[in-house]
């Protein structure tokens, strides 16, 4: 008897994680049939789910061993009276791997000055400057959760010193750690090249005001993949004209898409990427899934449950 | 009686490397006398040196226990039949830092596909495609000396799948080792991206020609802070112009600087850097080459001798 899955995340999720589940499911040696109705609920061994979904009602999947979240956040699913059955949400290391490696790449873009080359292929050879070692170049990484750790990690590993900051203390090896008002200002002092991890919280919103971009030195470079409202739109197009802020690779925004005549998209010292630095990858995520139906039909435990009192 | 030191690099050398050297020599305890003129060649301890040097004859200096050439590069040096004195290269730690971030931030330049954003600050949102995981993305690295293993350990480090050829076997952990002609078709066939960083010899001239260019997977990229002569410079326009080749990020040329009227510079996919990869770094470079004269007086093993008979 195949293992009865019920997709239940929506029919543009389904067009793009049908084939990746199923190639996970046979790479864990799972024997699955994986439909996106569900005829007999009683009949349903796993549920994957994501908001917009189809389910309302949870109670009929009463064999239902396990909920599958496709995603990361799982606030509407938590208040559901309905859902009884346990519920995993999505931790996946694709995303993870992809924040990385986007964070790495634009640091080492500014590091080495490649827009001059990308812009100057006129004939004219250009060598007198040699930039810096990346052990001469501070980097400051603001947050360090999941995200911003695995970063300032990767960024320590190619000799980058990075300073952190975070809300509250942290301690994490390789990352010279600040936090607090005084901690921001010393970091944002010395730091060449900033990168923006923080969630979005009443504390962070606009984190990155006139009077602290002032305090960057001059010709800093700001690399925001975080959140969109991290960072004051408008404090921050002035200090880009006058050359104060080098440049300002930004990923996320307050409105998206963002508006073809927002400033940002003509002004020469930004460049603008839609909302690609990282995203759930259908393979990796396909893949935890696999995993933790193969945990449940082997009677291990499963990976990244919630824990419905706490709400995550 | 200090050790007579003839730095025989030319005068820009001279004026650039006349300080950190005396400084690395105090540093490492020796009493050194360095003169960029030579009065009598016999009295001559040591020989620093760089192509483009005043010296075409070792003959005379017949008392010189090492040769300690400035660069990476030795290829114009080992076909000179009066140098018979041990001759060691630079292997310098800041070049290989240097070397690493360059090759690391290219390759995530093109794994990201970074220059879509460059050249798309038009207003509109592309964010359809999702480039895959670093993982799932070969990388080359042609050339398993100091620095092809340095650059080929970060690029593991990013979950990069690496596979090196060297000319002669080589085992090195994380990465997938080949060698001989078969073992450059496995790899060429296989990567998505190709880093040159071999020596310059007659088993590598050329390595790069028509009938390996066209091995590679279709959009391949080619990046060489190697040596210019590696690549059959006509070879490759005709597939850059098909899109067999989608890009070449080329640092290196067999005249430099690369004249302004080579087709390189004017292709919409080749990048054309100016020999700025890797560059040696007095500070550390001098620090390199006082470590072989203090191994030289206290009898130990020069470090980073040249094998004349393999030419690197």
């Amino acid at each position: 008897m195949p293992i009865t899955v019920f997709f239940a995340a929506g029919p543009a999720n389904w067009a793009e994680y049908r084939a990746p589940l199923n190639a996970a499911f046979a790479e864990a040696g799972l024997d699955v049939a994986m439909s996106d109705s569900a005829p007999d609920p009683a009949a349903v061994d796993y549920i994957v789910f994501a908001p917009g979904g189809i389910i309302e009602d949870f109670g009929p999947f009463m064999n239902c061993k396990a909920v599958l979240n496709l995603w990361a956040g799982v606030e509407r699913l938590v208040t559901n009276p309905t859902l009884t059955q346990p519920l995993a949400r999505m931790v996946d290391w694709g995303l993870t791997e992809g924040m990385v490696e986007y964070v790495v790449g634009h640091v080492l873009r500014h590091h080495l000055g490649m827009d001059a080359h990308f812009h100057g292929q006129d004939g004219v050879w250009r060598n007198s400057v040699l930039p810096p070692l990346a052990r001469e170049r501070p980097v400051a990484m603001l947050g360090l959760g999941e995200l911003g750790q695995a970063a300032g990690r990767a960024l320590t590993a190619l000799n980058f010193p990075v300073m952190g900051w975070s809300r509250s203390a942290k301690d994490i090896g390789g990352i010279d750690c600040h936090s607090g008002e005084d901690g921001l200002a010393h970091v944002l002092t010395r730091a060449e090249i900033v990168v923006l991890l923080l969630p979005l919280t009443d504390g962070t919103r606009n984190i990155l005001n006139a009077e602290r971009l002032a305090l960057l030195p001059k010709g800093a470079v700001i690399i925001n993949p975080g959140r969109g409202p991290l960072i004051d739109d408008t404090a921050l197009l002035s200090p880009l004209d006058a050359g104060q802020i080098g440049h300002a690779t930004l990923d996320v925004f307050r409105t998206e898409p963002l508006p073809p005549d927002h400033p940002y998209w003509a002004h020469p010292n930004v460049t603008v990427t839609p909302h690609i630095a990282a995203d759930t990858r259908p393979s990796s995520s396909s893949q935890v899934i696999a995993e933790n139906i193969r945990r449940g039909e082997a009677g291990e435990p499963f990976l990244h449950l919630v824990d419905r009192s706490r709400g995550y």
